[in-house]
């Protein structure tokens, strides 16, 4: 089987690299030798990593007759969009790690694709194997629930202020120094990254068409080291989750910080390592853990989605059959989430305001949880109040932290997080 | 797509239960739809969770030509195997949960399927798609090392110890009446349960064809509270392990109580639940953890394979295409283990017998890593020692032990816990 790699940076060459390096062990589970036969590349003066032929031209290698599957590394989403396109207009396989390419092209995909084997296993979650566990390994299962934590550098900085009690900013730097985070981190640590995989998993549990743009996405850059206090006193962590869930008939897809009690085994997630809890109506909870990026662990899903082509394997590539209808539930709208809350009050320390902004939840709809105050310093006038509330409304919770934001004794812009779990 | 149920209780019955509730999602992800259109059991008499036809002819049913797939339930080894057999021969593809026929005939029976589809997905850790997961998703890997909690009772048990200082004795009460162990809990407990499943998977990862009595097995029933607390002192957890690791062209398969680092991520698997770390030359680490039993969450890997057959989905039994020569490395005798341990003595409290004991441990090669004595009780002439060593020969260890046992300052049979991580 000639494979021809499109796109040769740290994942690509990783192929190239495998297949040559663990050639034994691929061809017994095969049933063939994989040959990449062609890498294609922008720079040819650029150095590489592996030994393959190499071409500027992706026409030429888009023209060839003699290539099996094409592996799509290129990022971006509208250019490889319209060279996977081509590809499968051809009737050849494509493989491809491409997330944000299947965050808005994945239904547009998969009818091109229909019967030409189409492999992204690399898309989600690097070198775990979540989307073959998810769509043939849950497939007895409707999915109740998926929490994951998808995004390596959110993780990562959340895990070293949980443990180091460090500040946000200083993490950041660190990641960044270790080639963790990139230079201009927001797309991991703003969540997008989290939902252009996220919108890939919820497409197999629940059929859902969104885009980024249609779901609830923050970061995690104004999580504070009162939060992180808050989290160990009240035993939980503070995770980067994205969640997919069943409710009434629709679909939550939402992508935010949110504090897990410590026990639950995905807080057990740590560093740079991604995790996904799926809950199925007959399995239970089953959770799949491993490394998220890397050159050698996303190209391990790549080579495992070619062997599966290989193999003569024909999963749907959503998960339904083509000839089904999908299940296409909706999304449900943000403002109509149900969950738990915490709450972050910077408010003047003085009689009463305890007592107004009890009443002005209550008035609303929050229920209190629970509550904690610590003794302030001597030299502040401020002090800060910590929530959680019962099980509420998003759009309660907005407003009212709308209304809190302008009462005079409230000090800075009131923070959230949701609760899970 | 028509299918029989060879085996109608607990699993059996959620089978059954599960095609037909879930039966919508079901038919849109494998194409068609799946009936249970009889089951076969032993005595008609009893009452059953599940209304599909029952009989108790299994000949009349395998004689069926209407039947597509066999979901063999039965228990057992030789029984089923022939039952099997005769079915493969038919060329009817089967689908079971039976890991003791598999850890006595897995080859036979992969010799037998060839073309014929044969799912197994449910004969180790329950719902957990462990074997797909292995099988399809690592399949670019070379298997460095497989560590697996796969036997629910026992990690019920030794968690248990681990959080409530309980004795063995007591917990294992508790689990009986839970329902977590059997009255006779010998096959769980004693490590019989979670060798066979690790026969399965040393198998998909190495080729290796040993049976139950050709790998070290050893249970957890001589645990005490002092090892638990010395655990705890050394930020250990002890977990009753099935191990698969390739050492210099050899494979190791072995299954025994572990100490592991508490934070190693299979340390958090807690209560029932069962995890397996797979360790390949590529992806690195990932962890894949959820239910090892129970009825709902066994069928839906039953179904899974169902689905996959109905899919026309062909992976090769073992992981391996029947063309290509297996790996089929050899097993590492037991005595050549190398690993880091930990012992427990008994001995007298008086001057010398600790510089007894390190000399003779180190005349016979076996260096400490750490030490620990605790001030004896005033009543107590006897005081408890214990070391971790660093890596060592397994027997090394043994001899030291055996000579220990000779020593008059030394009162009960030296104890010996391998340390894993």
């Amino acid at each position: 089987m000639n494979v021809a790699i499109l796109g040769v940076g740290t994942v690509g060459s990783s192929v190239a690299n495998i297949l040559k390096r663990n050639q034994d062990i691929i061809s017994a589970r095969a049933g063939m030798k994989i040959n990449p036969v062609v890498g294609v590349v922008k720079d040819l003066n650029k150095k590489r990593d592996c030994d393959i032929p190499l071409t500027d031209d992706i026409n030429s290698v888009i023209a060839r007759d003699d290539i099996d599957v094409y592996i799509e590394l290129m990022g971006g989403v509208e250019e490889p969009y319209r060279v996977v396109s081509q590809i499968l207009k051809k009737k050849k396989a494509v493989v491809t790690a491409n997330k944000a390419m299947l965050a808005y092209h994945r239904y547009d995909l998969q009818n091109l694709a229909s019967d030409t084997p189409f492999g992204y296993e690399a898309s989600v979650a690097g070198g775990i194997p979540i989307i073959k566990s998810l769509r043939e390994g849950l497939s007895a299962n409707h999915i109740k629930k998926i929490i994951g934590i998808l995004n390596g550098t959110s993780n990562y900085i959340l895990t070293n202020m949980m443990k180091n009690s460090s500040k946000f900013e200083d993490v950041l730097k660190k990641a960044q120094e270790l080639g963790y985070a990139e230079a201009d981190p927001t797309f991991d640590i703003g969540g997008f990254d989290a939902a252009h995989k996220l919108l890939i998993l919820g497409s197999i549990a629940y059929g859902v068409r969104g885009k980024p743009e249609d779901i609830l996405i923050k970061g995690i850059k104004n999580v504070s080291s009162e939060d992180i206090f808050f989290a160990l006193d009240f035993d939980y962590v503070i995770k980067l989750l994205a969640i997919a869930k069943k409710t009434d008939g629709k679909v939550e897809l939402r992508v935010h910080p949110a504090l897990i009690p410590k026990d639950n085994i995905i807080a057990k997630v740590n560093g740079v390592m991604n995790g996904i809890s799926v809950y199925g109506d007959a399995v239970g909870e089953s959770m799949y853990y491993g490394p998220g990026a890397g050159g050698e662990a996303t190209a391990s899903s790549v080579i495992a989605d070619l062997i599966d082509i290989a193999r003569g394997n024909k999963n749907p590539m959503l998960g339904y059959q083509p000839t089904s209808k999908l299940e296409e539930l909706e999304l449900l709208p943000i403002n109509e989430i149900k969950t738990k809350y915490y709450l972050r009050l910077r408010v003047e320390d003085r009689v009463g305001v305890l007592a107004k902004i009890t009443n002005l939840m209550s008035e609303n709809h929050l229920s209190i949880d629970s509550f904690l105050q610590k003794p302030r310093q001597s030299s502040d006038e401020y002090t800060t109040l910590f929530f959680t509330t019962h099980i509420s409304l998003e759009s309660d919770v907005k407003r009212v932290m709308g209304l809190l934001q302008n009462e005079p004794y409230v000090k800075e812009r009131p923070f959230m997080i949701r609760i899970e779990g």
